[in-house]
């Protein structure tokens, strides 16, 4: 029950963080963040999350991240479910406080929130293809930092920093094609306020995520060293 | 005695550094720093205190911190009251070092210093319900952060970073509604500074900050795995 | 095998991710990440991969950081060549991968990728003999900083997170000069792509890494303390 | 002997990597890094040398540092002045380095190069008891950060980042009053290409760092505990 409530909790702050820097300062008048305090944004949310609930849940905080570590066996199956379910809920949560804070402003308008999108709705442009090569391929990338940093010969204490340093690198990178997801937690909770095209395209931001997830708990075990 | 002179130096250096930067640096032009500049020098302020004297005072540098730790138990209630008065005379001296600076330039005008404000002196002009829910929100969520990372089964000697770096979030999201207190010693140090209705607000960001501190405090609880 | 395969996945994510947030996301309107994040990025990469597979391989990604840790007399000449090989192979993975996202924009150009380049190919219109000091001094630095922070005698477990951020700073320096290489893996990715002048250039970009990487291992022993 | 060469070879990199990144990347049109890329590049070069250098000499990469550490008690007298000596000349170094590549560009105007200064040379056009203020207190703190966060009841291993952070911090601060110093042999190495009014201001930057310095050696030992 504390893993549930901390999960909860630590999806509630991605979504909050991550998103609300979107939404809120990246684009303000001449003093706005831009991608790059978005991704710093986005990763300290985890880092912060792994020193603070990492000991009670494991700071997954991500659908993909606990299926990747469940096909990587470092999550148990019978907790899988309920993991995913309250990070979900934790994500809509994050994005209600969001919603109202934001709509605080006169002449707010919600357009695309922070969702994510391809094709029409990636911010530069990017096709579908584009958009589900660059959500498999940096899920993948960033379960193996997530199983690498955190094995038992990985040095002590620093997978927290490692892993949401690793956020924020995959957010420099690829906001322009999708707004970066790798967490479908994070699209569906953006996706239900803004409805329309960005509920038709959360099926990409589920099913990439979870695919390069996959691969990596698979590919890991090729380089996992044995453990002390 | 010990721990109210490096409280006083700490929030002092947090003042100078975290609204120095935003006063002196942030807008200007071509090369300045903007809020991302500002987010991280109101963090590397705790990131470098909590290394220099977390072993002295355990580095709170906030009236909202203090009663948080002492909701959540890790702090005892009749050191609370010395805490804050030096907290706040500590920022004050901040200010006025700021102040002395600032005024070095030739046509300097202090404006709104580097107050924190709400409706029509709130940054992205945000209203005072905004502005409420941002604080109490944030403030929780820093103390989350400050109470996990310490709690004794966190990893040892990061929680210093970790605390810092939230601080730093803090701001990537939240200046353009309040220009981010989550700290009553920030706020009054600059209040005192630009009077008016800095004075008129500043009771907004007490009751934030120490309401989502307790909070915290209380919901901590639900989540604290048992101490080693 | 396993230290084959790490190196592969690492020098793919240093490429993907360093090129990759410079190419897709550094100049994007108004909200671009500019050079300060794809140092961030290029830094990044190596941070996470110290932590996921540096117990693994040893994290070098770089053929010049496998010259100059044999010449500094931490690293077995046997496993030089394949290390090289599998980094150049990677290193072409990553660009592949990044060539296929980026043409996924409609009216996409290559123009010079994210190659390294001098004189009319220098970002800042350097010099060709500028090129060579920056890349020989920036590597023999870069050298420095991993025999020292990987010594017995230095903190442990911190030492990826220096050498990434030492990646992070040689980029802030010479990114002008040089497009910044230190790497003749990651120049050897793009200029396959570009071709034309940038396989002519190419030389330059494994010269002076290795022999800035050569200098360091030797001037390493003058200041190396007594292992303990 | 080893401890000197470590030194030189530090102040060369502080001097080439914070000051070449303002010189080459801060002001590049459009991409450019601005303070904000400046003062981390400053700060990430005490980071980097830190680990890889700290268990050598100490890495003070400062006169000013070197002096504070006297003062507080933690550095020989009698290694005082061979230490300042090889920092001057070290930063002359990277200064000459820095030269050399800076004018393989066509055009090159050395201007002010990097070097520090108050009144019509401050880059804000601030006062020289503004920045007398200025680089007393900010090399006040930075001492205090230093003595903190190396004091034995410190987090182990975690001081090279607080430090360089602490840098990092000063920088995006104070570089609008006077391009920030805080370091003697830094604003020597400067004023050596510049000469002139460089030349006549440079007093400043040895005064006040000492100044700043010695007052914090002093004001340590109120707050420092007892060792372990």
């Amino acid at each position: 029950m504390k893993k549930l409530v901390a999960e909860f909790i630590g999806t509630f702050w991605l979504v909050l963080g991550g998103c609300g820097s979107a939404v809120l300062a990246a684009a303000y008048p001449e003093l706005g963040i831009g991608f790059t305090g978005v991704a710093l944004a986005f990763g300290l949310t985890v880092v912060t999350m792994a020193y603070a609930i990492g000991h009670v849940s494991g700071c997954h905080l991500n659908p993909a991240v606990s299926i990747g570590l469940w096909v990587g066996g470092r999550f148990d199956k019978k907790e899988l479910l309920p993991y995913i379910v309250v990070q979900v809920l934790g994500g809509i949560a994050g994005a209600g406080i969001l919603y109202i804070i934001a709509t605080g402003k006169a002449g707010f308008e919600l357009g695309g929130f922070a969702a994510n999108g391809y094709g029409a709705h990636s911010p530069g442009g990017y096709s579908m293809s584009a958009a589900l090569v660059t959500e498999i391929v940096m899920t993948f990338m960033f379960l193996i930092i997530i199983l690498g940093s955190t094995h038992s010969k990985a040095p002590k204490g620093l997978a927290g920093l490692a892993i949401g340093l690793g956020l924020t690198l995959i957010h420099l990178i690829s906001i322009p094609i999708t707004n970066t997801s790798v967490n479908p937690a994070r699209s569906t909770s953006q996706a239900l306020f803004v409805g329309d095209w960005a509920i038709d395209q959360l099926w990409l931001f589920w099913l990439s995520p979870i695919v390069g997830a996959i691969l990596a708990g698979l590919v890991y075990k090729v380089i996992s060293p044995e453990k002390e």
